[in-house]
């Protein structure tokens, strides 16, 4: 197992110097499930105007922009590209969020922050129907470019709370003994 | 059910306009659970020169401060109280935030915000060691003051994950006052 | 004429001490019209599911609450409300942006932030297709509240560019409350 | 006509995904306008301690900077670069902001937000004297670099509201080089 | 003497919680010196166009308005102002930031952040003439309401490096209202 | 002596244009040490749980990353590395802050910057004991890359405050490579 990369010898967190490395392409996708009931979700109302949903999504990507302002040991990076996708599902709203850049430094944290800052908005936006509405299942779908390679996760991590994540996860690997990640991406 | 307050007649999103809205005491929980393999978790340092974890509280309490900045529907106000509690646990790091105000608007994404981005930091500084750690549970616990009245997270909301979690509810309440939450909103 | 509120009397400019004044109800209304030749507003999608301009509203919404982080001397204030409309129209798309607050300061630099950032949202969503697009007429409607009195711009301000601005404006006040507009200011 | 490159084949608008263009030197300069009454300039004062408009150019710079942070589908970038110069004319006060960076994507909006900047930041020190002050002409002026080639705004754009923006603008080229603009778009 | 109020019992860093304070007007004062060699100092350029300085001036006043969101654990508020004097000394340059609102807990750090980001932004400036140039003194100079009361520097602090700085300060007050300085904490 | 460079013919501020420059590597140190009584220093808990002054490096790590957000005409730029150290000494707090990065521009302004801000923190956290605590001596230990090339602060710099300060400085260097610093600038 590797070393905790964000502590140092003394203990004290600090930020990855990645000075040394060179750039390279870089993309991350995440994952976020607002689970809402069906009740609450009959509500969102879908018109010609305008998609509400498309709030979250916005929101996502300009929180991917600001990942280093958020996360205090996190490299400012530029991102070449950003997107996040919102699909209602039957028992809530799907996220997966996209970013990629070149450079020293991997974008999983903005991809990831994409997601979660757009799940958020989802709650702030039914909240008034529902105040139970709960984040599931926030995290990395997939990881490529830098140093460590590249990485997908398994569709077999245990029971997953809703069937229809499946689709968004790579096919299951035989070694589903729970965490697994193949023994390659490290 | 109630109107989505934040879709209007035409179905294009706004912000809710609470300027009739009093200035009352408000407080806000909310509760995520970052699930980490024990091998993992056995790698946080615990050392003399400072706790890790302690960055996480920190990112939680600034990014409850720009909370309107990047949920894009949200009031701006003036927190007179932030907290992030980060524990490890067995499965994990658990993270319970807390938000306090006197405001026309409830303080509810503001503790969101803070234990999303607490989570997310836990990820950044661990995710050298596994990628496959996973934010579940993001959600509100609890909150007090408004119109709305209050809000208490109910323990009987299905099959919980972790077993750990029920400590941090209160007792399924009995009608209690402000908005119930029935079981069967799942 | 009033005396230059932020500059000193050494001429070096600074904020207005508000501390003494009182807390008051206050909006404003600012308008922008982005003008667009009719070839590329022809092309602007209008499909079920989502409208593009709602990405201005959001982006001009979201300013108003920086308003004080972008003007140099602008208070900061809490907001109980922004909007932004925008409308298609035959020559471009037209906006209106409002705020209020309860404050001791003014939203009128809010309602025309959110104005103008929404029109430069339009432009950049737009600018593929034409680099000439405009942004013309970023001015304040209205303003209520406040030591200075109401004020309510008046439809005869010169020949407008555009017919379709009138309906979006009062008319002409004879002599109305608060400040007055002469025609010949310009 | 090109294809609206922020909207996706589904019609939800995202960002433009610049991955694979390569570093290209590029550089913008925007046009605003800031109409005021000559009673009114005459009050802007000139003094030794330091010159007012000072501030409009520091916030525009300022406002440059975060560009990506006000428009949501707009990429963040490193400038090397950006200028602001602000004149007082006989009508007003002239802004003409200069923007330039190594990268894959243009600086459009980063010079039109330091011009609109700029400008909102005029207004907000002379509105105590005027409220009917207004932002005219907010539009680019020219840019270089990129694949879409060097633009160059005409002069022949229409009955101006200045004479004096004549000054600023290129003579109107014969079919210069990169994006034509026809002076039939209005 | 008191107990240090951001540190909880366990020992973990926390925002105090001033939900229970009253709001009352507060006020403070803050000091910087930015040591400048002579032979710079005469650099500093002064004509009519525009004082440099005035840069930053503007910068303190713009990093007061951002004090909660540089300084963890400080609470947001609304400053009803904020000001800067920046004076060229035989020695350096002197700044003194003052900021004022009505709160519930005051504004020391708004004061000591402006007054610390003018004196950075007078480096920034000037570094490429001398870049060891110094930042000295950076202190509160006075500040005024809010339960622990009043508080004034004495000008008896040890041996200052600028005998100037004495006229910035009030004579040593003898046990001034609310809390005492005694010359012995060096 | 060289020209300063932030400042045009004309007198007004503004940005170096580093566009022709090309990108180097660069690094920076920057010093501060915040003065604390003995007696407010015995306060600074010390215990198993964290330690309370990791949340200044935090603040300091975090204000490096949004330098050319507070220092107006500072170049943006991405830091591949970020750190500040923090040191209880007899006397008080001392700060050490680096920063690195390969860019058009150096990290000067973003080690200070990080100094300053962690200072600020330190202060945020004790003030409750002592308001009379001083930020002093915040200056540029070092920097390499870039055309102007190495700098060394020299430990000659007149009577120090604090021996201590010595050990956190190079000897002397004789005529070493870069800007020399004559110890008879103050």
């Amino acid at each position: 197992m590797k070393k905790l990369s964000h502590y140092d010898s003394a203990g004290s967190a600090r930020m990855v110097d990645v000075s040394a490395k060179s750039e390279t392409r870089r993309s991350a996708r995440a994952h976020a499930f607002v689970r809402i009931a069906p009740a609450v979700l009959k509500k969102l109302p879908s018109n010609p105007k305008g998609n509400p949903l498309e709030i979250a999504r916005i929101a996502g990507i300009a929180a991917a922009k600001r990942t280093s302002d958020l996360i205090p040991l996190c490299h400012p990076l530029m991102l070449t590209h950003a997107d996040v996708e919102v699909t209602v599902e039957k028992k809530g709203v799907r996220i997966v969020a996209t970013a990629a850049t070149t450079a020293q430094t991997g974008v999983e944290m903005e991809a990831l922050t994409a997601a979660g800052v757009a799940a958020l908005t989802v709650y702030d936006m039914t909240k008034a129907l529902d105040k139970s509405i709960e984040i599931q299942d926030l995290y990395l779908l997939e990881k490529t470019g830098g140093k460590s390679g590249d990485y997908l996760r398994t569709a077999s991590r245990g029971a997953t709370r809703d069937g229809a994540r499946a689709k968004l996860e790579a096919p299951a690997p035989r070694e589903s003994g729970g965490r697994k990640v193949s023994g390659g991406t490290k």
